[in-house]
Formats: C-alpha cells, sequence, structure tokens
C-alpha cells in the first residue's frame, strides 16, 4: 500500500506557498476572463462582481478542485473550470453573508465589503448574478455532459438548503453560546465544510476519479474542513483587525458558538492539529500525488498559530 | 404550410383556463415535493422556501415549459422538472426583488412578502436556496445528462448577469421617465422576457425541439415577454390594490419607466394586442399542437383588460 511518499522524501516536500505560486494566476486569468461579460452586463453589476470576485484572496477552494484533480491523475486545464465555478460560488456567499441582514461585516479581505462599496440592492444582484455564473461555467464548459450534469448536481446539493444555505440559515439563528458541540460541528458541517467538500468532489469528478479516490477525498474534505473553521476561529480570538482583513473578536461579541468559545484556544489548537493529521493520512492511497492537498492541510494549521 | 388550425375549428379553442386545471396541479404537487427537504434544512429555511415557492400564483412559467414541450411533442412528465426548475428560479427572483434594498415591497400576491413574514436574513437564503435548488433539479432529474447541462446553462445564461440579474441592476439605476423606449424595452427584455424564453427554451430541449421549432418558440417568447410586461404596467395602472395582491401605483410614484408612462393607456393596450397576435403567429409551424401557447397568449392580453 502507498505510504505518504512525499514526507518520507529528503527533499523537503513542496509547500502551499510554491503550489500557489503555480496555480493561483492561472485561476485568477480564468476567473478575469469569465467575467468579462462583454455583451449586456451593466457596467456596475459587471464593477461589482469583478471587485468581489478577483480581489485579494488565498483561492483556498480552487485550489482543493486543482489539487484534488492532480491527486486522481487529472489535468489542471480540464479542472480550471470548477475552480473557477466554486470561487464564483465562494465569492457569492461571502457578499450575502456580508450584508447588513446577515452577518454586517463592513470589511472582507481588507477592503470594503460589497454592499459598502456599491450598495445594498448592487450586492444582492452580485451575488446572485455569481452564483448563477458557477452553475453556467460548470454547464457550458465541463467535458463530457455527463459529468457537468454532476458537477452541477454536487454543487447545488452541497451550496443548497441542506448545505451551505441551511448552515447560514441554523448560524443566524443560533446565538446561544451554550449550545453544544454537536451543533456547533454540523453548522460548520455545512456552513463551511459543504464547499470546501464539493470542491475536492469536481476535481475527482473531472479527473474521472473512482469510489476508493473520491471517498479517500471525501474523508480528507470532511476533516480539513472542520479543522479549517476551527483555525478560522482560533484567528478570530487572536488576530487583529490589519492581520485578518476583516473585523475581528466579533464572533464573540456577538454570542456565537466557536470552538475556542467551548473549549479554550489550547484545546481547540489541539483539536485541528489532530483533524489536519487524520485528514492527510486520508490521503495516504494517493501517494505522492496528493503532496499538494497536504501541502495545503498544513498551511490550514499554520494560518492559525 | 400548417396554420393556426385551433382557430379555424368550430368548437371554441380551449382557454388558459382548461389548461391550468390540467397542469397546475401536476405542477403544485412536484414542487411540493421537491420542497419538502427532509433530511439537514433547517425548519424555518424550508417554511420560508415553501412559503414563497406553494403560494398563490399562476404558475405561468412552468405551464410555459410544459406547453412548449407540448407544441414540440414531447410529453409533460419528462418536462415537469424543468417546469419546477423556472418556478423555482422565478420565486427567488421575487423574494430578492422585493426585498428593502430592492423594490421594497410589502405584499407579494395578496400575502406578505418573504421578508415581511420571515425577515430580511430568512428571505436572502431563501431566494439563494431556491436558485440552487432550480439548477439541482435541472441537473438531477433531466434526462439525457447532455440535456441537463444544456438546460443549466439556458437557465445560468438567462438568468444570470446578461440577461435577469443584469436587467434588474438597470431597471434599479433607471429611474428617469423620460428615458427612451430602448432601453425600457432593454430592461424588461433582460428582465421579464430572459426567464419567459427560457421557460420556452426548456420545453423545447427536454421535447428534443428541431431547430425550427426552437426559432418558433423563440419569436413566440419574445413578443409574448414584451407584451407581458406591457401588461403588468397596465395592470399596474388600473387595478385596485386588492385585484393585484401588491401594492399599485407605485412605478409611477416612484418615477419608473412604464409603457403607459411613455405612451398612454391606449396606445399601450394597442402594442400589447399587436405583440400578442404577432406571437401567436409565430406559432404557426407547430399547428394545432402550440394551442396551449396561443391559449396563454390570449390569457396575457385579457388579464388586463
Amino acid at each position: 500500500m502507498p505510504q505518504m511518499i512525499s514526507h518520507m522524501a529528503e527533499s523537503p516536500p513542496p509547500t502551499f506557498a510554491e503550489y500557489a505560486a503555480e496555480l493561483q494566476p492561472q485561476v485568477d486569468a480564468a476567473l478575469s476572463v469569465r467575467s468579462e461579460l462583454p455583451d449586456g452586463c451593466p457596467a456596475v453589476l459587471r464593477e461589482a462582481i469583478r471587485y468581489s470576485l478577483l480581489g485579494p484572496g488565498k483561492r483556498l477552494r480552487p485550489m482543493l478542485v486543482l489539487l484534488a484533480a492532480r491527486a486522481c491523475g487529472g489535468s489542471t486545464p480540464a479542472a480550471i473550470p470548477a475552480a473557477c465555478a466554486v470561487e464564483m460560488f465562494h465569492a457569492y456567499s461571502l457578499i450575502h453573508d456580508d450584508l447588513p441582514a446577515m452577518d454586517d461585516d463592513d470589511l472582507r479581505r481588507g477592503r470594503p465589503a460589497c454592499h459598502k462599496k456599491f450598495g445594498e440592492a448592487m450586492a444582492i444582484l452580485a451575488g446572485d448574478a455569481l452564483v448563477t455564473m458557477a452553475f453556467g461555467v460548470l454547464a457550458e464548459e465541463i467535458e463530457p455532459p455527463r459529468v457537468a450534469a454532476a458537477c452541477c448536481a454536487a454543487l447545488a446539493e452541497a451550496g443548497g438548503p441542506r448545505g451551505m444555505v441551511g448552515g447560514q440559515a441554523d448560524d443566524l439563528a443560533e446565538k446561544d453560546a451554550n449550545a453544544g458541540v454537536d451543533l456547533l460541528e454540523s453548522i460548520h458541517h455545512r456552513k463551511t465544510g459543504a464547499i470546501i467538500g464539493v470542491s475536492l468532489r469536481l476535481g475527482a469528478l473531472v479527473a474521472a476519479a473512482d469510489d476508493r479516490q473520491c471517498s479517500a477525498l471525501a474523508q480528507y474534505g470532511r476533516r480539513l474542513g472542520l479543522a479549517f473553521q476551527i483555525t478560522d476561529d482560533l484567528l478570530d480570538v487572536r488576530s487583529d483587525e490589519q492581520t485578518a482583513g476583516k473585523r475581528v473578536g466579533k464572533d464573540r461579541e456577538r454570542g456565537k458558538l466557536t470552538f475556542p468559545g467551548l473549549f479554550g484556544v489550547e484545546k481547540s489548537t489541539a483539536r485541528a492539529e489532530q483533524l489536519l493529521r487524520e485528514a492527510c493520512e486520508a490521503l495516504a492511497p494517493f501517494g505522492p500525488q496528493a503532496a499538494g492537498l497536504e501541502a495545503l492541510a498544513r498551511y490550514v494549521l499554520e494560518r492559525s498559530r
């Protein structure tokens, strides 16, 4: 059985930064082309879409698509449309999340949130445009059509009322910091984990992965997603406003459920570390082809330190 | 060349009400099943989705899907998922349109708008859920997958930034009642016409229509869509609040561009009549199979009288 060969090699394994340097420019270029919308899109709507889609960001979800495709032996160019789709979907969810009626955040990625820059109405519409564009890119560009339809179905399930939107609805309703860890994990699994999971799933689909590969990626994704949310909560506690690029400490102000709030910083950090170790263990069947996904897991841990 | 045989027959052609009596219960039952969301959807989100999706309404767009499929020789059961998808998409657009930051309507179909009943945050999420569900239904249920992917692509184009969302953005920006008829028609073509057009297109796609049929339906749809918007403007002028089920006369209050505002009631009525005659003429190639679409066009005219 293949082991995590990249860990055993003599030279240090490539870092997330090295993968990012290779892949992020490709993702950004692809997103830019697909948001030019030359005919029929009002200028201010195009501007709002591009402001939110092309702004600074780690492109973590597109990286997951591309690195999952690579782990399964697929090519980067074939996975680029799916990478664009998940970033469009993510951008839409951030725009709507930041709205005054929702999380009411004025800052996003160190800049004014979309609704602060373009007004609430245009922000609602830019989000609506981006969710629609995400499905359009999948449906139009992924080959063969059978895989395109499967990708659309997977994104709809992960992003819909039983996935991301459902998690957001529960998150908005849940203001009781004394609620249990099960509810907290359930919210995060849907709110953050579902899109992380579908990013890996789309990468697997375009790479024509087999069931064993899909199942390994799903295990990796479930652990990574929860670890990602824990480290996000830790960032909220630790960072100052400048580092995080958004208002921090507000989870606590709002009495929101968080992992550090439930377990303290130390135990939460240990939980994240354990989850990320387990995430990497799930990648064992892929061997060195999954080195990028391992690097990404290490990055998620390091960013919260 | 086939003529409009239904008009030439001795018994009067079936009315829209007769088609509606046959098809609306099927649509409503299908929408109800697809919005039960038994696992993982928060109860209040499900309630908001179903409140907006299953409330009173004419189901005009699902009827267009089913009647277009019928005109092209397709079956109603095969077209039901596409009919559900356009109604979900329509319901999402109404929820977001009614939000305070958008058109700020408190009443919809004679009942409190979704955001009045469930709050703004839940209304935003219910809309987000419905747009996502629309693509999910198409991707998961339409066969073969090639047609499912084509349906997703068509809905994304019609509903996206160059279609419906773009029309809404221009409509929000356009408060100058002195702007010209070209802009007015361009806004309506995208804001209302695009979803009417794609309803017919999805019906054609699931019925495996040929190019000539698709082109005839597109002509019918373009004329019907514009006529529909003119009669909507006329309703706004003429109706009292109870009849329309929403606050009326507010287009004028807001200084919005409308057809009666530009041309007066009489000329606008004549324009709608002419467009609907031309819409029915475009159906000539279908013969009696298009009787349902003809009845729908007559209904659009009659409802504004």
